[in-house]
């Protein structure tokens, strides 16, 4: 258990999210509140590599309020990069640099806030300690749009996008149930998602018992099934005069290919990098002759701090405090998950739970979340997804626009008169 | 002057917006505050075409929570239609019909809420009374998200639509800034307006004094130059890290086709249904080689209702509050047009405009509103804009999503023993 007084490193990694600063926050201000323990919290610029470059921010240099604003500001407030550190056998110049680094600035906690290839290279930083005789704690920090980490019942950034997808799907559904008379009758909304079909599901809360709305979604965890889709797709028009398409970017066909991935050329034979959305809706037209609409949200999902989940915000700045606290107790290689008490009324709290058993472990959509006919949710997961979106926790606005904070980001003066090439 | 107690049509024509349900609230709310003078409200079932066919909805079976909760539902309650009426002499059936319909549920007043195409319909009915003798005062209340219609500051819908592109390229702004050191450097956002650019032109509020965000912006005004684009996009990459691109579904290529029109055509070689915004990506990617992420907003961007613009819902629900008054002060062929007094403070107010001035015009981005390069907003446009999307007017949530009104919908028994073929 460290008892001198050291300083904190953090980092973002991986995409972002809506959230991802609310749990730098929660870092930060429990930092601050433990002056005798901890020294400075100092933030890699772009993620690992700002510690590999020396690259280090002094998250000091920032006011109270400015540290309270990135919990309603989306995206990496440092930055955040994809870079993954393999074994320690194979980048071992990597590592020799991160302690040296660490040791140059004395820093003896590493906060990793990432998703499933970060919770690995945190184990691996976690086992520096040992492995090279520097000391240092190693905790991560879930984050991640997927939903896709073990052990904790949800990954904070996952009940932002789904509530913006709920709520999109919604929207968007109630325009073509307005023009199914006369216009499009089909839309098809593309969602992120590659392998699990977490954010495709939350489409399915759009509709409820006050509002029928047919909605067919394509998960990743279902081969797509040509002819069983139209004539589902048909079924629902038939019956309601339209149909929302909610279809995860991961969709597979029968060989074992994305359905994006269909090799498209523009006039003058130049691959044209498409997604799945027009595909379906391409198919639904020759197909069926309905006209549609189709709607590709990427960054904007997952951006959308506009309408963020108000438990998310809270459950991200609930794993960041508690990552400090960890760490303060002395724990090393070990994740705050959070633990589902009660669905209805929804009750949680945080737990700690080994990195062992987090990294390289995909959580998939248990098979009873999917209805029978592999196009919607089952109750079972309407009451798991419900409480995840649950809330409200807009940002301020000026001038119609919310005003998110862009920090001051000053460098911590290098100590190193050493590069590192990334 | 329509002395005689007699009942109000109502029709929603063509694409459906987050407000256009506030101006229909606007106009039944008023017209139960003249009860001596206005019997009931019948709204037409997808627009035109539920008078033509006699399908009438029976508004005065809704209460009056119901029609309050239209001012936060986005798109058309009563359904819409893409129906144009032809001139009197080409579509006289039509003309016939509807003076038939409207005969024999004693409809004095027809209120029309439409963008360009319907303003012109709604010059026609309002010809009929003269014409074929069945008097009839035809109003206009204004609506479209392209912001195309003469003499009006600006058209209810429209607003919202600004924000909401404002807001999702702030977002994905600050997502993209944060993934740019090693992965995605140029996110691209395709919108709606496909022959006027102020749609696109709303992205560039994304940027302002303190949120200084590289934004390139395509609009159709400009006839796309690929090198001149390539350059500008480079310029903010090398400068800023990262570039956002906010590009209208319109763009037009010096042959004066859509850039979207590319003739896609996938692996068996099967037309493909494809955006401008993968096209503008792969270009990207093709000459820059910068990683990439795309989005079409799509539906998505005009039935936001849940970030509608407080001044846009005011001025919806007023245009609808105003056709009612000028009906009842004995005025036809008219439209009720918003005039701005102040930009800042932002002042407004409702004038009438003859409907022989708007039919069939329609209002471009002035050149003096796009920089001078082609590829951004000037000074004067932020300032127009700006007001357009000030305040926000959230809809109440229940289980985590907007709680959007459904009407009973309940139709007015026919009278006619003739059905019509539209």
């Amino acid at each position: 258990m460290a008892t001198k007084k050291r300083n904190a490193f953090y980092a973002q990694s991986g995409g972002v999210t809506a959230v991802i600063n609310a749990s730098a926050a929660g870092v930060i201000e429990t930092a601050r509140r433990y002056k005798s323990r901890i020294g400075k919290v100092y933030a890699g610029r772009n993620g690992i590599i700002g510690a590999l470059t020396e690259d280090l921010i002094d998250t000091s240099r920032e006011s109270p309020a400015a540290i309270r604003a990135l919990k309603h500001t989306p995206a990496g407030a440092f930055g955040s990069c994809r870079y993954k550190l393999k074994g320690l056998d194979e980048s071992r110049a990597q590592y020799e640099r991160l302690i040296e680094v660490f040791r140059a600035h004395d820093i003896g906690y590493f906060f990793y806030n990432g998703g499933g290839d970060s919770a690995d290279t945190c184990l691996k930083v976690s086992q520096l300690s040992e492995k090279m005789g520097y000391p240092l704690q190693a905790i991560h920090v879930p984050k991640t749009v997927d939903n896709d980490l073990p052990i904790t019942d949800v990954c904070p950034g996952f009940g932002s996008v789904a509530k913006y997808i709920a709520v999109s799907t919604r929207e968007a559904s109630f325009d073509v149930a307005s023009m199914a008379k006369t216009s499009t009758k089909v839309f098809v909304l593309e969602v992120m998602g590659r392998h699990a079909g977490w954010i495709a599901a939350a489409g399915g809360l759009a509709a409820d018992k006050t509002h029928p709305i047919p909605i067919v979604i394509l998960f990743p965890e279902i081969t797509f099934d040509r002819d069983k889709f139209l004539a589902a797709v048909k079924d629902k028009v038939e019956r309601f005069g339209y149909c929302s398409v909610v279809v995860s970017e991961g969709v597979k066909g029968p060989d074992g290919k994305f359905l994006s991935d269909q090799g498209l050329r523009d006039a003058f034979g130049h691959a044209q990098l498409g997604g799945v959305a027009p595909v379906i809706a391409s198919l639904v037209k020759e197909s069926l002759n309905y006209k549609f609409h189709w709607a590709v949200a990427d960054y904007l999902q997952r951006a959308a701090r506009h309408i963020a989940s108000k438990t998310d915000v809270e459950q991200a700045c609930a794993v960041g405090k508690a990552a400090v606290e960890f760490a303060l107790k002395g724990h090393n290689a070990v994740m705050p998950a959070i633990v589902r008490t009660s669905s209805r009324p929804y009750r949680w709290k945080i737990e700690m739970a080994p990195l062992a058993d987090v990294a390289n472990r995909e959580k998939m959509m248990p098979r009873e979340f999917i209805s029978e006919d592999g196009f919607g949710i089952t109750d079972a997961c309407r009451r798991y997804l419900t409480p995840l979106i649950g809330g409200e926790a807009y940002p301020p606005y000026k001038d119609g626009l919310p005003d998110y904070a862009l920090l001051k980001n000053v460098a911590v003066k290098k100590r190193l008169a050493t590069d590192f090439k990334v």
